[in-house]
């Protein structure tokens, strides 16, 4: 069969511009400022809670939670509420008219509890009254009986690290038979005989904390009942075409009457996926059984204990590696805690296994991961999706083992990284751009890495300074976990003004502005005449969630496929009017269009544009774009698992105050292969926004819960994010442009790679500061808390 | 150049289901009731005005209207309003950020009057206030200071009718230097050489009045800023994307900034251009002024006196027959009254030219007809649009000649007609499906002609009864007016559910269900499967306007257009999946997919739509098309001015007490030739609907000006329409299915047919009941009052 055209026109603009230098770009990886700064910068109202302002009438929704992080439901009885003022009506379990179930990949999460309540922030009621201060306090009167189970709150209740052995327990999903929700496996090459070869073998455990994504936005969804039966939903949600399939199944409606709008987003990060749905829910429930509009706005609070976190891992690594550096063999048990519902934990476990062994030439492999039930908080989609967890086990071995060689830890990476032509350890042939050994060379030459690795050695007293490195990769979109497709809508309007949208969503991370330049690039007009209109399930097809770095790749394809086919109809029309010799003479530079070589005989953009309305042109594409398939061989980890990766090398510089355990970033620099840079100012601010979250995942951040599966960090008082005081002074951004032919002019994503391998360059560093080989070895978790390397420094016996 | 693919597709499913009868479709031309039709009968918010309540915090808007007819604005003072409680600004022409100009084909009409008003209607300044008494108001303390200008409400104290020589007047627009807007002529054959030959020759004046819309809905606006300095609104308006641009010239902003949403209509008729463009721009200079939701919300008498009407006639006809019944010439002065501003003036003056031959065989013709402004309420759209009022003359004319060659007026119209391989007056060949004579035939017969017309000529006495035929025929859609485009958008959801929208609106005319029909026959679904959007101007392409019975006609390509390609893809899809012998074989009758002749080997069609998200298949379309270029030579009044023409016959009985005046329509019968009905209950409905706009036309209805140029029928007590118990007992409606190859499955328009020839029908009736010849000619105008028809039976000496 031949190819799709889609596949098709992205790799014929990918090969007709592989080799053209930024600079004669018009748009594309220039300094654009992004479509929605000044309204961002000057605190217009944009985010769905801003919106509740605009409606009026609106009945509120407060989610009465549980009391208990496990225990079965025995009754629950809410005429008190019913009587308290105000209060319209408690919405329960048995209320549901569709589904009651809002579980991601699989259904075992109800929206309202029904039997038993798996952790702290399970909703048992819904309390709908004419405000929220009567809902929350009529809340108060909602009284469920219940019969407290065991709380599991480490995961090592649950399950055995050694040999991932679940343990005898009061099963939390009794209904699946097990708590162990997916297991995943590598088997290569023969791990045992690499182990007796080995001249150095590093064995280590490490720990990764529960991060909080710690969004600005409040969490808020409004629901609009429509006159059809239908319902019309703005809400806080990455994904809307996912929420909506959650509100069609516990409505039970056919989902083009669910319509879902994803007004400006103040951050996502994964959180904003399960927890848009649910809300989404809860409103829509309210808004069809009272026919009025309905609200759903969570405190911080309500948003910390009710939406999903990084699975925190436990992992036990070890590896062996010849006298001259190579890496022989890796062997490795690696549990998630999932939290008390699977939410994406089977793909996060699956993401962390096949980035288990980190981008580098691997040829024995045994790696065993466990996702496993707990009574914490859900946890579930978190950028990087189970890679900043793999990635900070394993970056912490190459160190360890470079120490135990006598090498440079650069030294020793580049020995085994992977370049062109290399497989990874899944046999996946890595055929096209691979700019990671470059990106090395800049990220140390940025950095002055080899200077102050030696400077910083020979500095000793209570204030240490140390710089280390990471590697990382990571795999571009959905790849093996689902269908892989995305879409966008690009309408040229009779005044050559153009409306783009998209279902992906712009979370504040701006890659829809990347999108838009792609096709102002194609097209030959300023991003400026593009209007970027919000993703909305019913004006645009779905396309697909705004997850796993695929926006600019997957979006960015199915955008220059559409802006492709327009500009061809656009070139035959100017050729026409025009004389070119041919359409491919035809320039576009609005507002002048003219043949090559004839910039003064030209018409207007506007004139071609009116034109096509005469001529019976449409200048109107839903571009489309679906990955090659991926493929995955479950019982030996191997095969294609994602289209491609984007690469990237992290160097920070810290301060380390040995007496109390306090570290401070000092510099940082970071450089990704993302194949080509489509918005030079979004990527570079991304690459700093994903450095100061990888910062507080590696210094300072964890979701706290007590041993009866309660949260202590429920506030940024007691959940510590950095503040401006705590971002290092300068943080270096850097691209290598290698190319990928599948992606729109070459370019890879961004998203999830700029939190990763930040936590083990920071504790690599620390490392370094500290100076002792017994004190490295120690910092085998994060956050590295100042008590935390205090521990260590006290453990190994380091004196200033 | 080779054919457009919309072009072919369309004429390859005409020629495909030519033969086809409608028993043998699944779908189209059924009796499917419209997805809207519960929603509108249970009374659910669906129109504009309901929406206020959905907003909050909104500012309304108030319009101060003139003062005087004709009269120079010396200055405004409003420092007195300003002081009003509520009252937070006052606009006038001189805050209006864009073009102050609301024109609809030519820039002669300020939205708000700066230098004078020229009608009872003009807008002087926009009081904002908090609500909307208080903005009522306030509005009486806006004072101006007018210099009054003498009035013309009569278009013949402006033009004469012979020779149509402008007069010497105080020009209303003294800036064009004429207040004659525009002029056409038909020059064909000999007309002078025809007269001399002639047998018979009649001559007549004819009058027709200017009719109010008197759309259910109130006219309604609401504007919401945006962010980014765009806005959005919400309004009724039959034509959101022409009401983008008025907005946009305002505001002074690009049309991607503007968002028009056009809630469901209560009507449209027409009215529901220039006023929708009005209150939209209203709504929005106040948001984008105040940067609150601001609302405009007219009473029936801001209606009546604010929108525009039917351009009244004022003709003189002179035909020539041979005593065999042929028609020889046409020779015709026509004047259209424009009121105060052009609105769609010249359009409507050339459609009326266009038609002012009738649907006949007419060889020699000199038509002359001047569209000219007075200081009445502007005449613009009106269902119709010019050809209702020369039908009224054509038709009567017609009666008049049969009379005078003794024949009987059906006899007369068959010998000359259109039918297949004629050509019209303006030389266009029909060389496709004319369904006039089966129409004719088939009205007489379910009308019961021939015996009624024999028997109620016997009848004498006060109460008279008679029966009256009239043809027309209807140029669809645009033409040779401008771009004649369509749009619409086909997007699959992934549970097997369709969204389907298009910029076309549905006015309460249901053409959105004909259209949904088409793309469930297309695609093998059943149409309830469809959920239809609200037209949006963010959300579609343009769609072109929702005017001249183009819905189904350019509509319905596009969507045949868009669900053919998507099946196209689904057929190759499920043969593979089923394992048909070739994609043509496979049957898709939802829920069931299966190979030509083994429907028990099925594949569902949820089945199918999820697959085509793992094979990279796309389900969404825009589908496009554009009709074959129109051509008119103005100096003659040939060419091929529409592509397409709809024609029918109306025959009407009625019952006239000669004593009051009073006509009564006892039973009517309406047959359309429509190519091919889409939606029989849509279209059964649609004739019914138009014979009673048509009765209230013919019999009751006009906007009466005081000399002045105020309005006496500003409510329904004075301004009649028919009622309940006006209407005829029973309206027999039929179809011809003649086929158009360029039409969806063969389809035509019916939005505007349905009006026209209604008039002269029930006149034709009248004169029938009156039996007098001298009674005959002096029924010359409509609205046929009872005063009217008293006045002819008195002067004609009738007595019972």
């Amino acid at each position: 069969m031949s190819k799709p055209d889609y596949i098709e026109i992205v790799e014929e603009v990918f090969n007709k511009t592989r080799n053209k230098p930024t600079q004669e770009f018009k748009y594309l990886g220039k300094h654009i400022v992004r479509w929605d700064a000044i309204s961002k910068v000057t605190g217009r109202p944009l985010f769905t809670a801003d919106m509740i302002n605009l409606f009026k009438n609106a009945v509120y929704v407060y989610s009465v939670r549980a009391k208990y992080a496990h225990a079965k439901i025995k009754k629950i009885d809410y005429s008190e509420a019913l009587k308290y003022p105000g209060v319209l009506k408690v919405i329960t379990a048995e209320d549901v008219p569709g589904i009651n179930d809002v579980g991601y990949v699989l259904p075992d999460q109800p929206l309202l509890a029904d039997r038993k309540v798996r952790y702290i922030g399970d909703t048992v009621a819904l309390v709908v009254a004419e405000s929220l201060e009567n809902a929350r306090e009529a809340g108060e009167l909602v009284n469920v009986d219940y019969e407290p189970l065991p709380v599991y709150t480490d995961v090592l209740q649950v399950i055995d690290l050694n040999g991932l052995k679940e343990k005898e327990h009061v099963l939390i999903h009794d209904e699946r038979g097990s708590d162990v929700l997916s297991r995943y496996k590598i088997r290569v090459g023969d791990v045992e005989k690499a182990f007796k070869e080995a001249s150095v073998i590093v064995e280590n455990e490490y720990r990764t904390p529960m991060q909080e994504h710690a969004y600005l936005e409040p969490e808020a969804a409004i629901a609009i009942p429509e006159p059809d039966g239908g319902v019309t939903i703005y809400a806080k949600t990455q994904c809307p075409f996912d929420t909506r399939r959650a509100v069609s199944n516990v409505l039970g409606l056919p989902f083009n009457m669910v319509r879902v709008i994803a007004p400006a987003l103040g951050g996502g990060f994964g959180g904003a996926e399960d927890v848009g749905n649910e809300i989404a829910a809860k409103a829509a429930l309210a808004a069809l059984a009272l026919k009025r509009t309905a609200v759903v706005l969570h405190t911080r609070e309500e948003s910390i204990i009710g939406h999903t976190k990084r699975h925190p891992m436990v992992a036990k690594y070890r590896h062996a590696a010849s006298r001259d550096g190579t890496i022989l063999a890796v062997d490795a048990d690696i549990v998630l805690d999932t939290g008390a519902y699977a939410s994406l934990g089977p793909f996060v476990g699956w993401r962390a296994t096949v980035h288990s062994t980190g981008p580098y030439k691997v040829k024995n492999a045994r790696v065993d991961l466990a996702v496993v039930y707990t009574n914490r908080i859900p946890a579930g989609a978190f950028r990087g999706f189970g890679n900043p967890q793999v990635t900070f086990a394993v970056e912490r071995q190459m160190d360890l083992l470079a120490e135990e060689l006598g090498m440079d830890p650069v030294e020793f990476r580049l020995k085994n990284i992977l370049r062109n032509g290399d497989r990874t350890v899944h046999g996946q042939l890595l055929d096209h751009g691979v700019g990671l050994e470059e990106a090395i060379k800049r990220a140390l030459e940025i950095s002055g890495w080899h200077e102050k690795r030696k400077l910083y050695s020979a500095i000793k007293g209570p204030v240490r300074r140390g710089i280390g490195i990471a590697l990382m990769y990571h795999g571009n979109s959905i790849g093996a976990e689902g269908a892989d497709f995305s879409t966008v809508s690009l309408i040229i309007q009779r005044d050559g003004s153009i409306i783009f949208r998209t279902g992906l969503t712009d979370m504040g991370q701006g890659s829809l502005q990347g999108l838009v330049n792609i096709a102002a690039e194609i097209l030959g007009v300023p991003p400026s005449y593009f209007k970027i209109e919000l993703a909305d399930t019913a004006s645009t097809p779905d396309a697909g969630p705004t997850v796993a770095s695929r926006s600019t790749a997957m979006g960015g394809n199915a955008t220059l496929v559409a802006a492709y086919k327009i500009r061809q109809r656009l070139n035959k029309l100017a050729a026409e009017m025009l004389g070119c010799a041919s359409p491919e003479d035809v320039v576009i530079e609005a507002p002048k269009v003219y043949c090559k070589g004839e910039p003064d005989h030209y018409i207007t953009w506007k004139e071609l544009v009116e034109q096509t309305f005469w001529k019976g042109i449409p200048i109107q594409e839903f571009g489309y774009y679906r990955a090659p398939p991926a493929e995955w061989h479950e019982e030996t980890g191997t095969g294609q698992p994602y289209f491609t990766y984007t690469f990237g090398a992290v160097v920070s510089d810290v301060e380390v105050d040995v007496e109390t355990g306090l570290t401070k970033v000092v510099e940082a620099t970071v450089v990704y292969d993302i194949g080509r840079v489509v918005n030079r100012t979004g990527a570079e601010h991304h690459g700093v926004g994903g450095y100061i979250q990888g910062m507080g995942y590696a210094l300072m951040e964890d979701t706290v819960h007590s041993e009866n599966g309660h949260v202590y960090t429920t506030s940024f008082s007691t959940y510590h994010i950095p503040t401006g005081l705590d971002i290092p002074e300068r943080i270096h951004v850097d691209f290598v442009e290698a190319g990928f032919i599948r992606g729109p002019f070459g370019a890879k994503g961004l998203g999830e790679p700029s939190i990763v391998a930040k936590a083990p360059s920071i504790v690599n560093a620390i490392g370094h500061a500290l100076g002792s080989k017994q004190a490295n070895r120690l910092l085998n978790r994060i956050p590295a808390t100042p008590d935390f390397v205090r521990e260590a420094v006290k453990k190994a016996g380091l004196s200033r």
